[in-house]
C-alpha cells in the first residue's frame, strides 16, 4: 500500500499516522520529492481500511499494491482448483456444460428438457425454482416445489444439477442441490455468502450487473473465508449504456479472472445477451477465450416459456450450439498455451 | 404495449399471437406498413412478459408504453406521500435531515454524535450496526448489540432513527427502528422486500448502483404490493466510468423521480461522493434540486472512523451544512414552482 | 415510428401535430387505450426529429420502429459487402489480419515489422502517423515524414495499409494509404466522415468509447450517403466501470453488427484490452464469434516502443496468435451456420 | 510516479529499467517488501509513458501520483482564472448565464431570442451555425450563413457570441466570435484543439460523453500548451445505463473541477438532461454546487425547433429560470466558504 501524502504535511500529523500504521505492523519507506511525499507500506495491509487513511488531513490519495483477496488469489494457489460434483467435475481437464430452463414449470418440462440436454452433451443440469423477478407481479417461480422437481429430473438423468438461492432462509431446501447459485443481484448480499461459507457445497456466484472482477472475487472470498473453497465464478454480462443487448458480456473477464484467481471460470451467454439468436456466437467466442464451462438456458418450447423466453433455446438449437464448441474447444486458448500469467 | 412484428410475419403464428392476446384480455389495434406491421395493445399490460414476446420468431421488437410500477406511479396517485415518522415526518413541507455516523462504534461514540447533530438541526438519527463490507476482513458492526446503542440514543435524543437491515433473518431486532434502510446493494433482494412490505414500517431503499429509476420504483412496489405504502427513494451515487469520487451522483433522479412517483426522495450525498469536502456543495445542490431530504453521514472524529472514515464530517462541519442548506431552502425548486410534470 | 400521447390531449394541438405529420407524407394509425392514446407512423420517418416530437406538450414519448440507418442497414442490402483492397479483400471468404506497430517509429522498425508480420500471415499492414494522445506531451507521430515510411515498407512487402487520420487537411497525405482509418475519437467528426464520403476509398471507422452499435452505424452512413460505399466496422472496446483491462472488449457487438448491417466487421483486441496478454485469448474469442478480420499491434521490440508499448506483441508472439487464430477459423461461427438474421 | 516490480524480478531487466529511468533525470526510490518491490520515481514525470513502463516482463504495475496536467492544475495556479469576454466575463465575481436557440435558422429568430434572453437576464448569447448531428439526414445548420446571422444579433443586443466550431478548415469564420465552443464530440480532436492554442480566443470545452474529468483536463492542456489560457470548462452529462433522461449530469465535476483546476467552470443542464422540465432543477442544483455560470437553450417556439427541441424553454420560462437561479445564487456555495481544496 503507498499513501501519497499532500505537499508539506503537518509534522504532528504525519508522526501520529506513522504511529498507528507501524501499530498495525507495518513497515514504512518514506520518499520525499518536491511535490508530494510517499510513504510505502511493507507487511500484510489486507485489513487497513483505505477510505479511512483517505480521510486524513495530511493524505492526498492511497494505493493499494497487494490484492484484498487471499483465499482466491492465484499467487498464493498456483494451481488450477477443480470442485467434484457428481460424477462430473467443474474446472481442470473438463469442460462443463449446464443447460436447463430458466424456470421450472412442471415435471413434464424439466424431465424433458434434462433428457434432452443430457442426449445433447450437457454435462449439469441447471433449473429455476426461486426465481428474482424485477416486478412483484411476474411470475416468482415454484419455489420448494419446483426444487422437487428438480431432483425428479436429476434422479431421472443423472445429471447433477445447478439452482438459485435467494435468501439464506431457503437453505435448508437445498441438502440435494449440488451447486447452489448466488445470483447476480445477491453477489453482494453478504450474509448469505457466509452461510454458504459454512457449507460444504460448491457455490457458482454470478458476477452483478455493475461489479469489478475484484468484488466479484472478494464475494468469492466470503465464501472461502469461511473454510468453503468451492467456489465458481461466472461472468453474465455487465450493464453498460449499450442497449442493443440485454447486457454487454465482458469475455475478456475470462483471461483476467484466470490470471487473478485459480478458481473456474464459467460464461452465461444466455443471459448476457438475452437474445436467442446471440447464444451460439457467444458460446464459441467464450469457449476459445479460455473459459472452463458454459450455462446455457434450454427451453422445451421457447414460446411458452413461463420466464425470461426471450433467451432460451430449443434443444435442438442448444445441440447445435453443444456440437459446435465441442468440435472447436480442441482450438481453444486453454489447450495451447494461452495462459494469462 | 406495441409489438413491431417483422416483415412478412407467418399468418399461422401471428393468429396464434392475437389469440393468447385477447386471452389475456387485451385488445389489439393493428397497422400495416410497408416494413413493418404494428400491433397496439390497449389494456392491463403490466402482466404480459416483454422477453416472452421478445422472443417469437415473428416479432422484431416489443415497446412498453405504460409504467410496469402501479402503486409508486404519480398518475395514480397524484399527491404527494407524507410519511409520518416520530414525532417528524418524510415528505410534504418538512425538509429532513438525517444525520450520523456509518458505524455505531460504542455507547459514547453514538450518544455524543446524536446529540451533536440533533443541535444541529438533524431532525433523524442514522447508525450503521450491521455493515455491509466488501471485504470479510472488514469490521461487519456490532450488529445487535449495535442496535441496542442505537436505541439509547434514540431515548437521549428523543430522534427517530433510521439504519440498514441486511437479511430477513434479523427483522425481529428490528421493532422499535422508525425506519428501515434497505442499502444499494440489497435494492432487488426481492425476498427481504417482500417481507418488509409485510410490516407497515417505513422503508428507505437506496437506489442499487447499477439500477435504473424504473427498478428502483420497482423494488418500492415489492414493498406496496405488500401492502406498505411507506417508502422513501434515496439516490446515492451510481457506477460510472469517472473514477474521480468513489460514485456519480445523479440528480436528475430527484426532478425525474417525483414526476415518476409519489414517494417521497431523499439524496446521500455522502456516499455518491466518498469525499469529505464533496458532501457541502452536493447537500446544497440536492437541495435546490427539489428534494425531500438529505442523508449526511457525521463521526465525531473522522480520523477514527472505523469504516467509511473518508466521507464522514466532523459535527461542526455538519452544523456548517445544516445551516447552509436551512439558508438556501426557500430558494430551492420546490418552493416555487419548480415541478416536473 | 409511434407517437405516445399524454392522456386527453388537447384537440387543438392534436390536430396541429397530425397535420404535421400527414404534410410530411406519413400515415398516421390512432389507437386510443384508456390511459394513453397511440399514433403509429407509416412511411419513410428517417428525417423526421424525433427529439423535436418529444418537446411537445400533448407528447408523452416517442419510439422508433424503423432504423434510421439505410445504406448500411442489412434489411436493404442483404448480401455481404466485400471490399476489394489491393490484392487481397476485407468481407467474405478473406479473414483479414491486420497487424503492425501503433507508431511509426523509424523506416527501419517498420519495414522489419511489416516483414515479420507478413511472414506470420496477416494480409495488411497497419502502423500510425498521426497519432492522437490524450496528453500534449506525448509523442504525437512522425506525421507526413511517417505516412513516407509507410510506404516503403508497402513497396517493401506489397501489403496493402491501414493508417489513421485526424484531420481532413490530411486527407491529400493519403493518396496512397489503401484503407484510412477514422479514429474511436473521432467517430463523430462529422465533417471528416462526409468528407471521406466524397473520396472512393476504403474507410475503417472505429467505434468510439461510449458509442452504441446504432450511431457507430450512423457515422458510416455518413461516409456511405456521400457515395462511397466502402465501410469497413471496427469494434475495440466501450468504457465501463470495470478498470482491470484497459476498455470492455464487447464482443457480442460482432454478431450485433452483422445482423444489423452487411458492412464488414474487424475487432481490434490490443487496443481493447490495453494488456499483451489479453490478445490472444480476445483474439481467438473474435474469430469465434463470427468476425471477418482482426486487426493487432505487432512490435519489433515491444519495451521499446515510443507509444501504446504495453499493448504491442513481438512478431513472435504475433505469429503465434496468428496460427492459433488460422487453426481454430474453420470451427467459428461464420463457418457453420451460425448467421444471426 | 510509483512502479510496481512482480515477485522477485530478474536483476538485469531491473538495471536497465533503473538506468532508462535515471536517463530521464528521475530519482529512484526503492522499497522491497515480501510479495512487491516498489519504485518511487522523484522528479517531472508529465512525459513519462505509463503503457510502456506496463509493458515490461518485470513491472506489475505503475500508479501515477502527480497529475499529467500542468497549466490547467490548480496546483501550480491557486488563484482562479477569470477570462474577459467583450463587456463581460467568465469566473471570478461574474455568474455566467449564456443563452440562445440550439440552432440558428432565421434572421428573425436569433434576433428575437437574443433580444429576449438579454432582458431576461442572459450575458451572453449562444447559437448553432455548424450543427453535429448522430444522422447525416438530418438538418447540419446554417453554416457560414449562421455565423453571420448571429453576428446581426450580437450587434443587436451587445451580448458576446458563443458559438460551437466542427473543423478547423472553418476557423477563418469565427473571427468575431467572442467565445468558440468545442462540441463533445470533439473534445478529443486534438488537431483542433492544437490550432485554438494558437488563437488568442477564450475556448469553451464540452466533456465528452464518456470522457473522465481528468481527460478533459488533458484536452484544456492541449490549448493551453499552445499558449492560450482563456479555456472554460463545461460539463453537460455523461453516458451512462440510466436512459430516463438523455445524459446523466455529473454535478460533482463541479466541486471536483475546482479542486483540480484554476479554470472556470460552466453546466449545461439543456443537453444534460434533453427534457425542459428539467432544466430549471438541475440549474438551480448546479447553480447552488459552486459553479461559475450555465448555459441554457432557449427558442422562441420550442415546438417548432429545428434541431434538440426538446430541451429548448420558451423565453419566458428561461426568464422564470433565470430570475430562480439568481434569487438562489447568494447562497450558493461559491459565497459562503464552499471551496473544495
Amino acid at each position: 500500500m503507498i499513501i501519497i501524502l499532500k505537499k508539506d504535511p503537518e509534522q504532528k500529523q504525519l508522526d501520529n499516522l506513522k504511529a498507528w500504521l507501524t501499530g498495525q505492523k507495518l513497515t514504512i519507506h518514506e520518499s520525499r520529492g518536491d511535490s508530494h511525499t510517499i510513504l510505502g507500506l511493507v507487511g500484510d495491509t489486507s485489513t487497513v481500511d483505505i477510505d479511512l487513511l483517505r480521510a486524513l488531513d495530511i493524505v492526498e490519495d492511497v494505493k493499494r499494491v497487494q490484492e484484498p483477496y487471499k483465499n482466491a488469489n492465484r499467487k498464493f494457489h498456483e494451481a488450477d482448483t477443480v470442485i467434484p460434483v457428481g460424477s462430473t467435475q467443474i474446472g481442470g481437464d473438463v469442460f462443463t456444460l449446464i443447460a436447463g430452463p430458466c424456470s421450472i414449470e412442471s415435471e413434464e418440462q424439466i424431465c424433458l428438457v434434462a433428457a434432452a440436454v443430457k442426449r445433447a452433451g450437457a454435462t449439469m443440469l441447471r433449473g429455476g425454482a426461486f426465481k428474482p423477478r424485477t416486478s412483484p407481479y411476474a411470475f416468482q417461480g415454484l419455489r420448494g416445489h419446483g426444487l422437487e422437481l428438480l431432483m425428479e429430473a436429476k434422479k431421472l438423468t443423472g445429471l447433477p444439477v445447478v439452482t438459485e438461492i435467494m435468501d439464506l432462509s431457503q437453505l435448508d431446501l437445498f441438502t440435494e442441490v449440488d451447486v447452489i447459485q448466488v445470483g447476480a443481484r445477491n453477489m453482494q448480499n453478504f450474509e448469505l455468502l457466509k452461510e454458504l461459507g459454512r457449507t460444504g457445497k460448491p457455490v457458482l456466484i454470478k458476477r452483478g450487473l455493475a461489479n469489478t472482477l475484484q468484488e466479484l472475487l472478494m464475494s468469492a472470498e466470503y465464501v472461502m473465508a469461511g473454510g468453503n473453497g468451492n467456489v465458481v465464478l461466472c461472468e453474465r454480462g455487465i450493464r453498460t449504456f449499450e442497449t442493443a443487448a440485454r447486457n454487454t458480456l465482458d469475455l475478456s473477464a475470462v483471461p483476467l479472472l484466470k490470471k487473478m484467481s485459480h478458481l473456474p471460470v464459467i460464461v452465461d451467454p444466455s443471459h448476457a445477451t438475452g437474445i436467442a439468436a446471440l447464444v451460439k456466437p457467444m458460446a464459441l467466442a467464450a469457449a476459445a477465450s479460455g473459459v472452463d464451462g458454459l450455462m446455457i438456458e434450454v427451453h422445451n418450447d421457447p414460446t411458452h416459456a413461463l420466464s425470461d423466453g426471450a433467451q432460451s433455446l430449443t434443444p435442438e438449437a442448444f445441440s447445435d450450439v453443444s456440437a459446435a464448441v465441442m468440435a472447436m474447444l480442441p482450438y481453444a486458448c486453454r489447450y495451447h498455451g494461452g495462459k494469462v500469467v
